[in-house]
Order: structure tokens, then C-alpha cells, then sequence
């Protein structure tokens, strides 16, 4: 029984203009987009969103554009980690003071085979600095190179129980974010991967914040409202086409490859390095799942 | 047959207050001591600096304290790779204005399993960007996840042949750094251990950028002079002695203890999360590689 509320958080990805500079009036479009199509909120900044290709001023520029365009901070969960703490206090001390709901932090990430001791010193050394700030806590090990342990969440509520808000799970290791819900019922758990909705709810977590979401928000909205319901079948089979196929893709450059082919501009579609734009080779895997997830808007 | 002046060039480590904040009087007095001692130059803000723990204003400070402080922006290759761009241009646009030899870049290291082109791309637009810039590749794959392939090399050596002037290997595989001297004598290529020195000279490399050089400039500076005389088995000896030891410990912390033991000042041995301070049972190691290399200052 999960009386908790299922919510998508989409992290939106951040477009670019032809000099690859930040381009907030097609961030503005996607996003509200978004919200439209029935995201309960939005993650920016975090993987998929490039973050770590942004500067500090690009990223407090971009989420001021989104409020100013009227976004309620209530609805946005923006990354706020980077591996130097000055910059991830900044950081976080901005959205906190724009009244975001939370925060989604990376541990610091470029020391490898760093201790549980030396990751809560850095999670505390942020909570310590930004006054009301609320914190989810990200997992994505293939990438930071630093996991978020169940030995480390389980300290940090106990340091700082009303600030530890809750994690997403980007590992891909379901048997990992079972084994959190069932340990930390009282924060809420989120899924990297649409297709695992049905599960994560199951077991009582609180729903998927998910890349190609970007792509299939109305989809996945559908699949949430819909899990009790006589479609749920149809509605799951639904999402997890279209994820399967950016599994089997350069994730983040298709991402934008499919919102430019739903918005029919190309200028969604362009990517700072060290990434490189999808090939000619992609294009027809591309357009299968923008006809599976339609043209939202 | 050598004819390249073989140099060291030390990491230093960055120093931190009580607070964690920067500490340039303990930097500038650190740096001059090895100078002093016998190092060629500094590679200041990489690795070993914990450079990914400091933000582009503490780093530019701290730069600026060492040209302030009179060492020469000739013997300084300060690193500027961060995973953003904006920061990486602003970081070796500023070293670059100050008139160091150059710097030593890391790719962006947040996303993993990108491709040379991306990688390629990365470099590229930072060169495009900094009028005059030299570069040094940074190649640290077990933290960055990004290797700087042979390839890739290649292609950035046609593309800016005046712009690439050396590589850092801290790769730890000798077969690599072999293969770039032989590949590309056309530029500087550093070991990341003092024990891979005569390897190094004897292929045609420049010598090395190593952690452990913080602790033992005097004798790394006497192996690379007496490469060709009588005392070259143990003033090797000497120098795999005290790396060794630092190969069993946490590195950089351990670094910084042996520092501080050899000042006789518990300042220089504060580390920021996510690293820890090393405990007392690593105390008798550090002592140990302090024995071997002594007090230098």
C-alpha cells in the first residue's frame, strides 16, 4: 500500500543556441511544455540537462528563467552538485532562497574510491551552509564514481533528519532502490527509468524522474494515473518502448535529437561537447520512439 | 639519446585553513620551499592540489598569489580542466594572461564513455577561445574516466601543432606513456612516478609531474641530475623508497600529513571532504617516506 503521491519529475534538458551558448527561451518553451503534458515538476540540471558542461552564472541564469517565466519553485528540483563545494553551496543556497522544492546533489565526483566519511563530510559541509535547504540525494555511480551507500543515507537522516528529503537512483540496479524504499520509508525514492514505475510503486516509493521523459511525458503521466486502472498493461508497454530505444542510443544527444523532432526545430537538438549530435545512423531509431510518444505539442 | 631537458615539475598541494578555506601564505611558502629544493617548476591545481575541490575564484587567487609572490610564470603549468567550459576558458585564459608555460588540461570528466570526437571537440573550443594558449593533456583515466587517447593526440597535434606542448601520463601503465613519447617526440611527455624516471629519460620523455615530489623534490632533483653518474642505482633506490610508501596509503591526505610532519606544522595536513585526514595507523608510514627524504626545508 503506497499513500504516498507518484510524481514524474523531468529533467529537462537545456538547450543551446548555434554558438552553443545558454538558450533559455527554448528552455522556457520545453519546460512549460513539459507541464503541460502533465510532469508534476521539473529535475533540471542534473545529467541529461548537460549540468556539468554549465557554468555556475548559466545555471542560477537558466533557473531564474524558469521561475521568472512562472514555474512555481514548488515544482522544480534542480541539480545542484558539482565537485568543488563552494560551487555547490552557491548553488544550493540559490535555489533554496528561490524556494525550490529541494535539491538533487551529486556527491563531489571527480576523486574516485572516496570513503563514506569523506562524502558525508561533503554532504554536511553543504546542509551545514544553506540555511532551509532540502536535499535529494542522487545516485549515479557510472558516472560520479561515487555511490551513495545505504551505510551513508542511513547517517545522514540521522544527522539531519527534516533535510534529507530523498533519492533518486540513476544506478539501474532495481535490487539497490528496492533495498532503499524498504530502508528509508520516510524520504522519497525516485526512479531513473520509467519502465520500473510499476515496481517502484509496488514497493512504495514515490516515482521516476527520467530522461527520456523529455520525450514521453503525457506516456508516463498516463502510466501513473493510470496503475490501478484497466490500461495498465498497454500504458506500461507504452513507456517502455520508448525507453528501450533510447537504451540503445547515445542517451543524451537523442534525448534532444527527439524534443527538436517533436518541436520540428533543430536548434533542441544541439549539445556542448564533449558530446557530439546524433549521426544519420541514429535517425530512424529517433523517429520510432517520437511516433510511439507523439508529438506532444 | 636524450636531447630534451629533463625536468620536475611538483603538484604542489593546496594548502587549507583551519575553516578550509585557502591558504596562500601556506601555498606560497610550500611552493618556494620546493623550488628551493630543486624542482624545476610547478604543476599547481591538479590532481594532488585537489584543484576539483576549489572553485575558478579560489584557483585564480592562488595562482596569483605564487606569480605575487615572485616564482615565475615560466616554471608554473598550472591546471585549468574542469568539466565545464566556460570555466576551463576562463581558468587558461587567466594562467595564459599571466604568462605561464602553459597548462595542464583535463578533459571534462563528468560523462563517461564519450568519443575522441567529443573529446577532440572539447579541447578544440578551448583552444579557439584562448588567444596564445599552450596546452599539456591530462591523461588520468582512473579518475577522470576520460582517456586522452593516441588518436586523439593525433589529431589535436595536426590541428594546433604549436598549441600541444606535452602530455601528463598519471595513467600508472608504462606501456601507454612508452607508446606517446615514441609516437610524438615532437612533445614533452611526463611520468607520474619518480620511479619511471630513467624509463622515461631513456625513451625520450621530459621527466615527471609526480604527487610524491611534494615530500621529496631534493631527491627526485638529484636522480634526474645523476641519471648518467655512479649514484644513479641508489639515488633511484631512493626516490622508489619513499613513492612506494605513498602507493600503500591514501594519497593525496597522506601527502599532506608528510608535508606537515615536514614543516612540523599540522596546517598543511587539512584536506577538503571528499577526502579525510589520514588516522594513526597510517602515522608510521608517513614517518617512514619522511625518514627517507627528508626534511628539506
Amino acid at each position: 500500500m503506497n499513500n504516498r503521491k507518484i510524481e514524474l519529475f523531468v529533467p529537462a534538458i537545456t538547450p543551446f543556441a548555434a554558438d552553443l551558448s545558454l538558450d533559455t527561451l527554448r528552455l522556457v518553451a520545453h519546460a512549460k511544455a513539459l507541464l503541460a503534458a502533465g510532469a508534476h515538476g521539473l529535475a533540471p540540471f542534473g545529467t541529461t540537462s548537460e549540468a556539468n558542461s554549465l557554468s555556475v552564472a548559466e545555471r542560477m541564469t537558466a533557473l531564474e528563467a524558469l521561475v521568472d517565466a512562472g514555474i512555481a519553485p514548488a515544482q522544480l528540483i534542480p541539480g545542484t552538485g558539482c565537485c568543488n563545494a563552494p560551487d555547490t553551496i552557491a548553488l544550493s543556497a540559490h535555489a533554496t532562497a528561490l524556494g525550490c522544492r529541494g535539491v538533487l546533489m551529486l556527491p563531489p565526483f571527480f576523486y574516485k574510491g572516496v570513503s563514506d566519511d569523506g562524502v558525508f563530510d561533503a554532504y554536511a559541509q553543504v546542509i551545514e551552509a544553506v540555511h532551509g535547504i532540502r536535499v535529494y540525494l542522487y545516485h549515479i555511480p557510472q558516472m560520479s564514481g561515487v555511490a551513495i551507500t545505504l551505510p551513508l543515507i542511513e547517517r545522514l537522516l540521522a544527522a539531519y533528519p527534516g533535510v534529507i528529503a530523498g533519492l533518486k537512483d540513476s544506478s539501474g540496479n532495481w535490487d539497490n532502490t528496492a533495498a532503499v524504499i524498504k530502508a528509508f520509508p520516510q524520504i522519497d525514492t525516485y526512479s531513473a527509468s520509467e519502465s520500473r514505475i510499476p515496481d517502484n510503486v509496488a514497493a512504495g516509493g514515490a516515482g521516476c524522474i527520467s530522461a527520456s521523459s523529455n520525450v514521453n511525458p503525457r506516456g508516463i503521466r498516463a502510466l501513473i494515473d493510470g496503475l490501478n486502472g484497466p490500461d495498465h498493461v498497454a500504458l506500461h508497454e507504452q513507456v517502455s518502448a520508448v525507453r528501450k530505444i533510447f537504451e540503445s542510443l547515445p542517451l543524451i544527444p537523442a534525448i534532444k535529437a527527439a524534443v527538436a523532432a517533436q518541436n520540428g526545430d533543430d536548434g533542441f537538438a544541439r549539445v556542448r561537447p564533449p558530446f557530439t549530435t546524433t549521426g544519420p545512423h541514429h535517425a530512424d531509431a529517433i523517429a520510432e520512439a517520437v511516433r510511439i510518444a507523439g508529438r506532444q505539442w
